[in-house]
């Protein structure tokens, strides 16, 4: 019998795909989750995007350019500059989600046993992507304590060796709700540009900021125009999480045109998708300020009722829609499965992603949780409840 | 300044793209190409694909499975279980284009420096994503004189090492437009089973077969379930390439859990795409049977004006919409260059795709171009008639 690859066996499962059989199983019992485990949002996808699909007159569906429509790219670019971000066309490629981005700025930028540096906690599939690539994670270790804030920068110094690339952030962070400061980002382009290593930036999550402070791009960096590439996606910004829509940004002709070999030999990015994506940059702003402030909102309550629960440390996110909270329980991994399996709060219980998934670093975050709050207030609220009274029934088994 | 990737510097460029500016040259001077260079076929998309994406009544466009939708599989399986595969739902996860299928191929089954045996000229990207996946490919020619068939086993046999992992085919074949028999499908199983390799069959042309021969699947074989992996799409199948649906299929359950994790660090496949996809699976018999003989016709056109040519030898294709042929000419790069960039035949010319691109052992092929019949059969003698006037003015510079 063939084998598979070592890589394919490297491959790691998603944190939360390990407990639906879990959830399949409270589910049988007749147990209501509040699903506080997932990245797919509630909320509304634009009209303007779903209609211009409904109202298409194609005869033929083609290949689209390898970079995507070009239309696409002149109007996401002007998108771009309305926001302040210096970015032309020529910068864009389309991508297949931020996912298939991501991908395309690790096979440019790194080799078999290349060595990426990646503050932890992180988005868990970086792992499989770094796997799937032959690049071995390094990470860097955040604090609960610090809100998740960038590590002293002298942590990473000690990290890098001849085989150190890029260092990879996302901002705001996915599962930490961090947004680094223009300062954090400063001293991000100083060690990238010292050991010319690039800087990606996943930045799908940039609209979602809710302190007034104002989001710093990577392409904001001056003079890092060689060593900065930003990773994009619709999912998020336009609820289009289906569509799989994103892009790679760089100003670096060299990486670009890398990325562009990689983007060719997959032919093009999916063209109803690319229809929603191009009349989504029409969204009015209005859509946006109800969606930050209902996030807001969901924030606020979740963080608020979360503090009231004896033992719990939880960081206050900034932005995207996650938290990471510290439960006073002593293995989270066993806690979310005992959720699902074996406990219900008069019929109703939730599923939380263990954080351990979001650590490379073995052992750390153990009784930490991934929060997600794309549920509406009142069952946030119940949620959280749910979640007090099984801590207690949890720890007094 | 950062360093891209070696494996991003070997990335190969498309053996059309390189073409691109000479065809910019050719229409600056007002010369009309047709395009004999391209796999965009110029057949309908059938009205029950584009439809069901028309009508869809979507509020959040969600991700779906990461092995796409539950009901399109089982459609799909359906649907293949109607042609005589013996496929169910569990065997197939959806892929972005058969392109990632054999992404999540490679990536199962190879690690870095593993290598897979193609049978060539083949499909070029085969090139892409063995670099982007760290393999090496290790050809195996394929002469025009048999009209591309299996290369005797003994062949194969001499370049078998402990690093390979498997052997990949294209059937019926791009750029070859060959159709394996069934003795050469058993021919093949019984070398993957001796030497434990999996077999990947790329069968993105299956229902493209015009002399009544009936096209062997990978899957149709008894007893190769384990090493068996059938990669699809329905970019030709239904002329939907712009849709980036396409699967993975095995019954080897290691294998699939494997590229289910690739599957699931890309979240999922396009969801308009797969709406329209499943859709299509309800195109008429009546649909095909127009586009074969069309087809049929075209490739029939095709040889015929090819074979009035002095000096043309040409492989009548058997499947697919591609063949090759070679001209009486030294150096096949350099004429498509030249018939864009300093020929016209009453301001008329044509582009070709110079073979080379197609064989992975240098110098082979250098005289040969692959022919796409996805014109008029009036613009394919139209064309043929201009390259064989070319030849000469070519010969005679
Ligand atoms: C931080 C982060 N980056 C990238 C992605 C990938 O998203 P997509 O491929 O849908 O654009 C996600 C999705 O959840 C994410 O959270
Ligand atoms: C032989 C072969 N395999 C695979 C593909 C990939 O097609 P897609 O990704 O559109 O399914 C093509 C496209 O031309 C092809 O010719």
């Amino acid at each position: 019998m063939p084998k598979i690859s070592n890589k394919g066996a490297q491959m790691p499962e998603s944190p939360i795909r390990k407990l639906v059989p879990y959830s399949e199983i409270a589910k049988k019992k007749g147990n209501k989750v509040y699903h506080l485990n997932i990245g797919q949002p509630d909320i509304k996808t634009p009209e303007v995007a779903i209609e211009a699909v409904k109202n298409i007159d194609i005869k033929i569906l083609e290949y689209s350019h390898s970079a995507g429509f070009e239309s696409y790219r002149n109007k996401l670019s002007q998108f771009y500059k309305n926001t302040g971000l210096p970015i032309n066309p020529e910068d864009i490629i389309i991508s297949t989600g931020g996912s298939e981005a991501l991908l395309f700025a690790m096979g440019s930028t790194m080799d078999q046993g290349d060595e990426i540096i990646i503050p932890e906690p992180f988005y868990a599939n970086y792992n499989g992507f770094s796997t799937a690539s032959g690049v071995t994670v390094v990470p860097v270790i955040s604090s609960i304590d610090t809100g998740f804030a960038l590590p002293p920068i002298a942590d990473f110094e000690k990290l890098i060796t001849s085989k150190t690339k890029a260092i990879l952030i996302c901002n705001p962070g996915n599962p930490t709700g961090y947004l680094y400061s223009k300062e954090e980002m400063m001293q991000l382009a100083e060690i990238v540009k010292k050991h010319d290593l690039f800087l990606i930036a996943d930045e799908v999550y940039r609209e979602f900021t809710y302190d007034g402070d104002v989001h710093y791009s990577v392409m904001n960096i001056p003079g890092l125009e060689e060593n900065a590439i930003m990773i994009d996606s619709v999912s998020k910004r336009y609820s289009m999480c289906g569509a799989r829509i994103g892009c790679i940004v760089s100003k670096n002709k060299e990486l670009m045109a890398t990325a562009m070999k990689f983007a060719q030999a997959r032919l093009s990015p999916p063209t109803f998708a690319q229809i929603a994506s191009e009349a989504a940059l029409d969204t009015p702003q209005s859509y946006f300020d109800e969606v930050i402030s209902e996030y807001r909102e969901r924030r606020d309550t979740l963080v608020a009722e979360l503090n009231k629960i004896e033992g719990v440390k939880v960081a206050n996110p900034k932005g995207a829609f996650y938290c990471i909270a510290e439960l006073p329980i002593d293995n989270a991994d066993t806690f979310a499965q005992w959720l699902l399996e074996s406990y219900d709060f008069n019929g109703e219980t939730v599923m939380v992603a263990p954080a351990a998934g979001f650590y490379s670093t073995p052992g750390v975050g153990m009784n930490q949780v991934r929060i997600a709050y794309v549920l509406q207030k009142e069952d946030l609220i119940k949620a959280v409840h749910i979640l007090k009274e099984a801590i207690t029934a949890y720890n007094a088994r």
